[in-house]
């Protein structure tokens, strides 16, 4: 398959898009935020018309050997439990899906139970959840590397059939564990400041998922390559969701990040790829600690700040009809000529 | 028509409504501010599965007779030529109303110059554009009482077809500039707090704004009540806005409240009555200077804060996914029990 160089295919430009908006029956600059989202749309879509396109979500489902330290408010076997939930369309992601019209994947990366094969689960479980990090490699390279390639699999596939929004979710008890300590490796920051209360921890969960993720991390000394911390600390489902992202960069489609986890895969992703985040729009910025400063470091203003903190992609969908907003507006309003409106009180 | 007395109908409570959300598939407050936003839907339509029902968007168009002041950086002609645009479907809040299937009337409260009666459009024009503030009163008494009483039945009539959202925006050249007289009459803070620069003024163009205002306000020297301030210094669609607003408080329907203009009538639909506010969502904050200030007075957070400053329900619109994601997750999400879902590491 071959790779465009986005520079050499740049014919729709932030000043062509510019100009569009500057033309459109509104003051200045007066949408906003919106603006600066429909440009960065246009240029990751190359139109100055930007329209989506079969905007799908996908939630990647899978467990943690360190969900069994104690490190999470809810048991294991809940990874599971909503993974049937999602198939029998009664959780949030469900509802807002179907508000929004927004397609829903749900992929098992690596449930740690056997999930039945019903209709609308796409099967890659990699195992039954992931090793222990306070103990051994969560996963082994090449795992590690087969998840990567089955996110980017799963991207394409869904790209090649017309979609250009990919909104990108997660589910694993105990996976803002895994999180926080990729976050540690790959940015240095104390351990304390990357971690949080996850689905809900009280002081004293919290203090014992950081000593258990200290000891995690004590384990290994050495600094470490992206891919290196991923395999050490990292999950199936996270895993597969950097390489989703990094599919999203290669062929021109929007990555919408969801919460602190999808935030940290894409810097994980853009740790190997660094035009990864060009294609990132981040959603929201949730109730989890370390979130906003993520962001921050990333360059990124989210969309929304309404103290959610659910993950399975509820964030990104949230935040989706505002993004198809933008993008609707850049292309469907009336220019001051065509509606016959005076652009200033000079006109 | 007999007006309920909320306290009298309170069946459902805050504390059914959270029990509700606790029993739902996600950790306990991990939807943040939706699962308030949702209470309060629930509170206002007086159902533990609140339903919205045919939500519209209401935009309320006048002239000012202050914008010949050369308050504005668009002349007075836009306002109509706007209003054309709206019914050609060529403006901004047409492509956010198309995308969310939210329906939408234009009220022409009273545009300077003659609208053609075309479909779509609500004629209730009480005059081309009020008298200039800046030398003798916007409105009579008569004229300002009638602009509320044709605000509350325009909202009734919406209602008793079965609308039970109302979508709040407004339109006109100068309105700016009258909403910052109104807050400044009703709150007593310095003009210059008040002030912003509306579709877009620069710094020279915000000074001689400020320097009209002044002289406005100076004209009437005495402390006014709310209907006093009105109608001195206010405009045909805003005492319309007042009088909508009032009248969802009355009739158990949500108002959402678009930026900085509308968020004044509610201040001043407040003074009139107590009660109004706890039927208003407030959509977002606008760049326009005063507008965070207004919504820290009225104790109300915004669901957005995108920099936006366009007005025209188009903040109302771009919030309304969200309001109406609250009310569906609170009614359609699963319950652990009914999922299968373990509650916590207990059960």
């Amino acid at each position: 398959m071959l790779t465009p160089d986005p520079a050499s295919i740049q014919l729709v430009t932030t000043e062509l898009l510019q100009q569009r908006w500057d033309s459109r029956t509104k003051p200045q600059g007066s949408l906003g935020r919106l603006e600066a989202l429909a440009i960065r749309v246009g240029l990751i879509l190359q139109s100055a018309q930007p329209r989506f396109t079969h905007p799908a979500i996908m939630v990647f489902a899978g467990d943690h050997g360190i969900a069994r330290e104690g490190v999470s408010a809810f048991p294991q076997a809940v990874t599971a439990q909503m993974v049937a939930n999602y198939l029998a369309g009664g959780a949030a992601i469900n509802v807002l899906a179907r508000q929004y019209g927004l397609a829903l994947s749900v992929v098992n990366a690596g449930v740690a139970s056997r999930v039945p094969a019903v209709p609308g689960l796409i099967d890659c479980s990699l195992g039954l959840g992931t090793r222990s990090a306070l103990h051994e490699p969560a996963m082994t390279a090449d795992e590690c590397a087969a998840a990567i390639a089955t996110g980017r699999r799963l991207a394409a596939t869904a790209i090649a059939a017309g979609t250009n929004a990919l909104l990108l979710g997660e589910m694993g008890i105990g996976n803002t564990a895994s999180a926080s300590l990729l976050l540690h490796r790959a940015t240095g920051w104390p351990l304390d400041r990357c971690t949080g209360r996850g689905t809900g921890l009280d002081d004293a969960g919290l203090q014992r998922k950081l000593r258990v993720l200290e000891a995690a991390s004590a384990r290994v000394a050495d600094a470490l390559e992206p891919s290196g911390i991923l395999r050490e600390f990292g999950g199936f489902e996270l895993a597969m969701l950097v390489g989703a992202i990094l599919e999203c960069a290669e062929r021109r489609c929007v990555a919408v990040i969801d919460g602190f986890t999808v935030s940290v895969c894409a810097l994980i992703a853009a740790q190997l790829d660094p035009t990864a985040l060009e294609h990132c729009i981040f959603s929201h910025c949730s109730a989890e600690q370390a979130h906003r400063a993520v962001l921050k470091f990333l360059g990124h203003e989210p969309l929304l700040d309404l103290e959610m903190r659910l993950g399975e992609a509820t964030g990104a969908a949230l935040a989706w009809p505002l993004i198809d907003a933008s993008a609707r507006l850049l292309s469907d309003m009336a220019s001051f000529e065509s509606a016959g409106v005076a652009k200033s009180i000079e006109t």
